[in-house]
């Protein structure tokens, strides 16, 4: 997906929101509030969203000299993710559909994300989804097939705190017999899960975990261009691709390759290209 | 009231709003807001934001060859305006409390702005003010006591459309015996109400109208820096002065002077700056 006019007022918000994150000064502020606007002004927008938002946020760490701005609101979203994940197990556990509860509850999971301007109440949207919500039948039952036929899986993470409920998914995918590989950012990026996060939420003991990109900064979706050879191998041999969240989905919808996508849909342009409202709870597949 | 740093993204969004108000060339889009965000970079926070607004929308003018990009959304305001005029006026004629219904409704006619992302439905907006949303009472019996002692009243227009909003408590005062002076803005500036569109809803039949500000260029607000001669002249003669809209609220909120604002409250920094919920329809007082 292509970088839209409107995504720019958004990396603006997004930048403060940053800012103010890691500095209560306000010379700071508007010093990253230029600086971000100054190179807005240069952009392609043929590139999707995160390659934009990877230098906007290498800007926004530059001026306020951390390294992670998000890092206290990663912690928070980690450790509500721990505090959910008991409950959440057992509504999966005790569901007659185990797979179908945690693929929505990944799903609803995804509403974790400072990316986006607009906020959910993950305990709302966990109930909004146990009982209102539905996935398309049609592509969950490709998602049933596909995954029977597949060995090897290879599922791209999104944020912290959603791991917890990445963990979910994952854990049934192990139990199946499947070989998992999750994919984390290498650097901080926004809110986007990191090895260290993986690791809190014990992913290790479900599945491999792997930086997907190279280098020193972090796009927060899944760039081909910077994507770790590792990382380029399991593209080749996965069975299955199954991407988390709205960044992945910028970056892939154009690949040619199936690539589930599950995702709660946050931004307005996100949902102009998927066809659907803003708040929809996506199951969805591209060829 | 000062302008903020989160103003900066609104500008922006308003600025793509207006950009494709006159022109589908995705060029002049990406021209707009590249020159608006290079302006923007240079502005001063320490003036109210209709200072900012009136450079912005000046740049907008410039780029698009559009004396007035919102002619088309001002139009048909003024005709929603003028059909809804009949029922609103049997509203305020069959109440038992005509003028409070009048400054009720004025203040709900404030919803018709594209001075603010946020869109508001007219007819809901009507309902929610006369079923479920009062005037703070102390400040309503100040309105009417100071009303009372007053034979001059100042009342500065806000938008076209609400401009037959307005004309219902236009009429009220008329009826008083008051001699209201009507501002409008002598230029086009986003759907700010001009003469033009004060004759068409016909408020020259009872108040005076005039232009408040001086030059090629209008603010949406009032900056007393560019006001008329005229306007000076009524500001100090004036017993009352009564103010529509947020515009007029961020320009006037530090005068030194009793004005009572009527306003929707739809920006969540006029909210701050008033101490309210956005949302909220407002008849407030300063001093």
């Amino acid at each position: 997906m292509k970088t839209y006019f409107d995504c720019v007022p958004c990396f603006i918000s997004q930048s403060l929101e940053a800012a103010r994150m890691v500095s209560d000064d306000e010379q700071v502020h508007l010093k990253v509030l230029r600086e971000v606007m100054r190179f807005l002004e240069t952009v392609s927008f043929n590139n999707p969203p995160p390659r934009v938002s990877m230098d906007v946020h290498r800007i926004i760490r530059e001026i306020t000299g951390s390294r992670d701005p998000y890092k206290k609101v990663k912690d928070q979203a980690n450790r509500m993710g721990e505090n959910f994940f008991p409950v959440l197990k057992k509504m999966v556990k005790n569901s007659e559909s185990p797979l179908l509860i945690a693929v929505k509850l990944a799903i609803a999971g995804n509403v974790i994300d400072f990316g986006t301007t607009t906020r959910f109440n993950v305990k709302e949207v966990v109930n909004k989804v146990m009982k209102h919500e539905h996935v398309n039948e049609e592509v969950y039952s490709r998602f049933v097939k596909t995954l029977a036929e597949a060995d090897r899986v290879l599922y791209l993470g999104d944020n912290a705190g959603e791991v917890f409920f990445d963990k979910l998914l994952l854990e049934e995918l192990f139990s199946m017999g499947k070989h998992v590989v999750y994919v984390v950012r290498k650097n901080p990026v926004i809110n986007d899960v990191t090895y260290e996060d993986a690791v809190f939420a014990g992913i290790d003991r479900v599945a491999e975990v792997i930086k997907g990109d190279t280098g020193d900064v972090s796009a927060p979706g899944l760039l081909l261009e910077f994507a770790s050879p590792v990382l380029m191998k399991h593209l080749r041999s996965a069975d299955m691709i199954i991407a988390k969240g709205q960044g992945n989905y910028e970056t892939l919808s154009d690949i040619k390759r199936e690539v589930f996508f599950l995702l709660m849909v946050k931004c307005p342009l996100v949902a102009r290209d998927l066809g659907v409202e803003t708040g929809k709870m996506m199951l969805g597949v591209k060829q």
